[in-house]
């Protein structure tokens, strides 16, 4: 009997695995029996873009939280894969900010190329998953959503893919039930065009803050005002956004602020995070965790301390993202193939125990960044997934987060240059805050007609 | 061993499975042991209102589809339970149209009276059912969201009580991703300050939508536009309301019509209706069913054909509502004691046959009404459930249909006289469209103070 490898979600981290057994097949090996089951229609997890809201056409709660004009908040240059490039796809130099749409098609060239589709199942959600302790195989239920039927399958091992900035973390505030305006969490936000001449506020301090924050303002709204629990962004604002403390309460449609300030708002975003959920498993195979750089339980960051025939991919809060999935995968690819060998519990409980100890002393955002390129290093050195220079990259993101400091309206602007192929980016054709479309189609148009965006004058306040 | 059933939601039609057992626990007769999952940290399924949409607090798909400023859109006298009158309740005469807030104060007053809330088990969630043969009994996994811990029971009899109304149906429509405002499904849908001074427009010609579109007429919207497939809802509509037929296509900001006109709006709402979903039962235990009065394979409009040891309660469109479910749940109870005996399969077709032979015969609203009385007569008939005029509360129905025909903006104002206590309804201290505010506080406040809506000059279309 083949060895059975069961991959729930069709996203960067699933279509990594996918890749990862393809590479080794391309070499005329042979693989395992891999059926990957995907809940949406088409592949990309959250780079597939989705107007809905809420449930998805069969009633599954919606994976997306992208949004119309979003467009990639670091360098290109930081996620290339080491097995196709950039140029490989393109054909071409392309600008280190590209739009959604661009860097799905980039997402995939390289499995489109490669043909694993034929290992998805697609509208297909994962309903409960069992482990015979005896015969040491996973039973998995599924649920083909187009034609109402469920089914089993059994599998070896079984690779959790499913992502986790789908399930909305959204805190009460009280008062929030009686605010009359529309209240949302950033994972239901689908574009800015509806907070247009409105005043929006926005609860949190993170990247979704940050950039649905600037979206407003591209786009439009009257003042942006963004809510922090423990630290301000403290970034320099240009007018019309600001931030303020931990929101209290609302009164009708005042909000109250720790610092006994109110202001009346419109509408009100919760860019307050995501949880990490996998309702389709018992609570013992869950990971169980808060959105972190190394959560625990997890050997090398893939291999499910209590059960090590389930793999997680892509668990960790990310600086990394399409490599450092790539790096994951092809580890768990060779721990499944029996090439690279699990140690004891003791020796994997030691090998996080370092990995943890040394997330805790993480105190800056350089640190974290240095702390994540050795952690994607070690992976690396373990498999033969092509290597690149990791210390050039930890460099970019550093250089990415100054270019954010010294102006979070024109960070998009600069350009970097890849650490595969030594490609220089190209400066897209229109400024980021004068460009309104975030199409295909305009962003490889060779006129440019960069009107300036109209409503903006942009003064910094401080 | 003692018989144990397990019931999903405690809704109104939970909350009935509860009361009917409660009520032979009252009279000293010894009862099964019974557990009830509840999803929400609360009882009263949709009435227990939430400003949550998408998912929960635990990431769970949000049950709730009211919204603020909800009133009850059908006469109170149609859906009094015969064992818990309103007169019990309140003391005195109330309204005959109560907003959600006395309504659910009205639900809750039986089952707190009578002390069901220690079989529930609240902010748990029902994660995947499976019946054995041989021992004839389900096993239920169940998820306790607080603690994130999933465990297993036991039962003989299972009472899916999940209700209907909570996993949307949302159709697409081409351009629909490129609309720049708001577009969400009524189940979204809290309340209509946030589309005040906006163009609405609202897809679907049912209950949903007539009423979020008399709710954002009455709460300041510019204007309220209807489309329907196949047939209007003909109502004699105000200024600023209007039915146009089948919405084509949108393009950016304009929709089109399949009678060739266009118009631009603000924000689009879905009522486009829901689907029976039951995610945690195997697609064999599923009833598939559109909305429908007589959903085919449930016997008696309870009974599963294919596992009669598993119950629906309320599944059915409805005229009737809460005496209804009661009705089925006594049925229910007495089938589960072996009161009532279930025949056999071929006895169960030839009876559900004979009802859905006589659904498809319903051409207007008044036989569907029809249809249902005998349907609930019926039911009431097989137990000791209070009898109860059946043949009033029909014409009760009737009459509410025309009062909506004749003045769709003042039928709430109406009153009605109980079937089951003889009072006769007061009137509100103000008129329905001039009562800006749902509190229960507010509802049996004396001073009336009221205020004319300023925003309404009311004026009929027609």
């Amino acid at each position: 009997m083949k060895t059975r490898i069961g991959i729930i979600g069709a996203g960067p981290s699933g279509l990594a695995q996918l890749r990862a057994f393809d590479s080794l097949e391309k070499e005329g090996k042979e693989i395992p029996e891999i059926v990957c089951f995907e809940k949406q229609s088409d592949w990309g997890g959250l780079w597939n873009y989705t107007w809905r809201t809420g449930v998805g056409k069969y009633g599954e709660p919606t994976h997306g939280s992208m949004y119309k004009y979003l467009w990639s908040n670091g360098p290109k240059e930081c996620l290339e894969f080491s097995d196709y490039s950039f140029d490989e796809h393109f054909g071409k130099p392309i600008s280190s900010y590209p739009p959604r749409p661009v860097l799905f098609d980039y997402i995939q060239g390289r499995v489109k190329k490669s043909g694993v589709r034929k290992h998805i199942r697609f509208n297909t959600a994962a309903r409960w998953v069992s482990f015979d302790e005896d015969t040491q195989k996973f039973t998995l239920i599924v649920d083909d959503l187009v034609n109402n039927k469920t089914y089993t399958e059994i599998f070896d091992y079984l690779v959790v893919a499913t992502g986790h900035f789908s399930t909305p973390n959204m805190p009460y505030f009280q008062g929030l039930e009686d605010f009359p305006g529309a209240v949302m969490h950033a994972h239901d936000f689908r574009g800015a065009d509806q907070f247009k001449g409105q005043n929006v506020l926005l609860v949190g301090s993170s990247y979704s803050a940050e950039d649905i924050g600037i979206q407003c303002y591209k786009h439009g709204a009257n003042s942006v005002t963004l809510s922090y629990r423990s630290n301000p962004i403290g970034l320099s604002w240009p007018e019309g956004v600001k931030e303020v403390p931990l929101l209290e309460n609302f009164d009708g449609e005042i909000a109250h602020f720790s610092d006994g300030s109110q202001e009346r708002f419109d509408a009100v975003i919760m860019c307050t995070g995501y949880q990490h959920k996998f309702p389709f498993l018992p609570d013992e195979m869950r990971l169980k965790t808060p959105n972190c750089l190394y959560p625990d339980n997890l050997y090398k960051g893939v291999v499910f301390n209590e059960l090590p025939k389930l793999i997680y991919l892509g668990m960790q809060d990310q600086y990394y993202t399409f490599n450092m999935f790539d790096a994951q995968a092809w580890v768990a690819r060779d721990i499944m193939l029996g090439k690279l060998k699990v140690p004891e519990k003791d020796e994997r409980l030691a090998d996080m125990e370092k990995w943890l100890q040394k997330s805790h002393s993480n105190k800056t955002h350089d640190d974290e960044i240095d702390f994540q390129t050795d952690y994607v290093k070690e992976l690396i050195g373990m498999t033969d997934y092509p290597e690149f220079d990791l210390d050039t990259v930890a460099s970019l993101f550093k250089k990415w987060l100054k270019d954010k400091e010294d102006d979070i309206l024109r960070y998009r602007d600069k350009t970097f240059k890849s650490v595969m192929t030594g490609t220089m980016a190209e400066n897209h054709h229109t400024e980021w805050l004068d460009e309104m479309d975030d199409s295909f189609e305009r962003y490889f148009s060779e006129s440019s007609a960069p009107e300036k965006n109209p409503e903006k004058e942009v003064l910094m306040q401080r």
